[in-house]
């Protein structure tokens, strides 16, 4: 048996998302798990509609092989929404159509880093991007995060530790898996500083316009002037993500070597795929879309605050997220989130264990939970459940805890 | 401005197929020079029906996340299909859904590849493939190839002089660039010869049941009594390439490892993709559908080979593939094909010039015609061109080669 495997496959591992979905597939489990949008919103009939007529006008062409960069009107179409919901001016020569954000975190890791190389980020930070980058094998420097983004004096003491950081990964707004969103003085800060150093920053910003409450906050790249914030947005969130399309906005030089690696990786996104958005965006309003998504998403985060402060025992907290699709909680230190999920998935609930979004590991008190994918009386059991487990854990623990240890 | 990229940017340059496709698409160009299936042959109608059905029946599921591995009825079908195709036992369970073959490459290179690593190809190889690998830095050495695939004696030599080796990439049906196929026997050579030694192979295997004559001959995948052949398969080829809807075939524990790398990769394919498939494959006859491609293929084929034969000059030769897309033309060895293209530009018709398919260089007098996406008279017109063209830059060599150098 052949088994010898490229040395980064010893640090890789099955995403724990992954493995937890699939227990939690069974239908009597409350899984707070996942990332899924809300099906019943997907815009089914619209989008048939549209994609018959891509099929009845250019079939053939939408069947065919395109360019790697993607379907120009499309880009056209991102660039200009780009403006509106990240406050940037980007060009549609500026895009470049990815296979899911996903591909954009493969794209910009093997554009950046070499193995060894530092990069910072959030704490906790988004575990996709982690096993993205983990490929090239980089030297995670995690930054101090509080609920007002990123810390501006651990960032800058950071670089001073890191002269060579080659890349900075954030999450802006409703971060995966915090909740949090970073204010706009925290932005300009963020913004002025990494000005100062060699360093590339990477923008993640797939839930931006589910903003369920306040005013809307402008993305670094808008405030980027040295063409050195690399841009991920998404259709998955705001459309649906089973057509997998999304983009990178970058400029030259780093465009034109992302469309190379690109190129590499998958030759191209689906014509088809990319036809049919940018087809359902002529003839529909996407915006209208998401304000029909944004009162559903709203009603189920406040159910689920609502059922937290009545039912979870002192000692654990939890953020208030004003957008997004998660909240995240954090247990006292003695409990583990990993052990809390075995009894979980005995009483059919189940999240994410937290110390997965922490790319040096610890925090193994913390969880993500979803609120984005069940109607509230669900939400409100599963929240129950969760209590129980929890409470049971805490019993268990101070148990524990009164037991000499033993050699 | 940031400039600082990874160190795997310095050699990964643009695709000449790419930037060379760029200039012909002016209508005006008759280009051998892409790739393309013959759009006129894609089952625009019968797909756009399956795809109403898609949206009618499972509209939801098909715009949601779904799992990496693919969607299960469609692993499936491929692992039944590959048993009729390529002769080869593979279970669903062994079949990695994958966005294009092209991705089959990115995730193998991935898996198995550190930077410095030897890699063995035929020569010349899929320019994809160089691209694809280059991403993790291999080194690259060619093994000697005829118009009956690899030479045993050279791999041999070559296995036991680079005896680290750690994968060997071919693609035995009808060969993109040469259009060569392996002989039955030169399969089993091959087969014998690397189960003597830890080291991977790679088969692709995106023409082979674009047959134009002969009977087919079983895969290397069919002859793997220990799992290490990765086979990599796909539609793009015989259904449509727009899609983006391929696979690898692999077993334990490479299987598993390549579910991890994809899911850093881009997490799924498209779920819609693949339902589109799924349902087509159902209610469809696939093998009636290329049974209409043959013929169409084999005429284009049959009227470039006859064009050759009457319009070019002593001196060149070119293969006579047996299926797929491609033939592959040797110039006399004073010619240079990227020269030969600036002159073929000006005349209107394009092709790819071979020395890109050769990953440590070399070869320029060689050159790739794609014969499967145009009408047989423009096939003529083009070939009646590329003569002229060769004509000319024989008669301007012999020119330049009567001019005593200057310093």
């Amino acid at each position: 048996m052949t088994t010898r495997f490229a040395r980064r496959m010893e640090a890789l591992k099955a995403s724990e998302i992954r493995e937890i979905l699939k227990v939690t597939q069974r239908p009597e489990v409350i899984s707070f798990a996942g990332g899924l949008p809300a099906p019943e919103l997907f815009p089914v009939k619209t989008l048939a509609a549209a994609t018959q007529k891509v099929f009845e006008e250019e079939g053939m062409k939408a069947l065919q092989y395109s360019t790697t960069e993607g379907h120009a009107p499309l880009r056209r179409k991102i660039a200009e929404r780009m403006q509106a919901t990240w406050d940037a001016h980007v060009t549609p020569d500026q895009i470049l159509v990815t296979s899911g954000s996903q591909q954009g975190l493969d794209l910009t890791g093997k554009l950046l880093l070499d193995e060894g190389d530092v990069v910072l980020c959030e704490s906790p930070t988004y575990l996709g991007a982690i096993s993205a980058w983990n490929v090239v094998r980089p030297r995670w420097v995690e930054v101090p995060t509080d609920d007002d983004g990123m810390d501006p004096a651990a960032l800058e003491e950071t670089l001073r530790a890191y002269p060579a950081a080659k890349a900075i990964y954030v999450i802006p707004n409703f971060q995966n898996p915090s909740g949090r969103t970073w204010s706009l003085e925290r932005r300009r800060r963020f913004m002025e500083i990494v000005e100062k150093h060699d360093v590339w920053v990477v923008e993640d910003n797939p839930y931006g316009e589910l903003r369920l409450e306040g005013t809307p906050i402008p993305s670094l790249k808008s405030m980027d002037r040295k063409g050195r914030v690399l841009a991920l947005g998404t259709f998955s969130k705001v459309f649906c993500p089973g057509l997998r399309i999304a983009w990178i906005a970058a400029e030259n030089p780093a465009y034109e070597k992302l469309v190379i690696l690109k190129q590499g990786a998958d030759l191209q996104t689906s014509t088809l795929g990319q036809l049919q958005v940018n087809r359902y965006l002529e003839e529909n309003d996407l915006d209208a879309d998401i304000a029909r998504i944004l009162p559903v998403y709203r009603e189920r985060r406040d159910a689920m605050l609502a059922a937290l402060d009545v039912e979870m025992p002192a000692g654990v907290s939890w953020t208030r997220p004003a957008g997004g699709l998660f909240l995240w909680m954090t247990l006292p230190d003695r409990l583990n989130a990993r052990t809390l999920l075995e009894e979980c998935v005995r009483q059919n609930v189940a999240f994410v264990p937290g110390g997965a979004f922490y790319p040096n590991g610890g925090h193994e008190n913390t969880l993500r939970l979803n609120y984005s994918n069940m109607p509230i009386g669900r939400i409100r059991e599963g929240v129950r459940r969760l209590a129980s487990a929890i409470v049971k854990e805490m019993e268990r623990s101070e148990i524990l805890e009164e037991v000499p240890a033993t050699p």
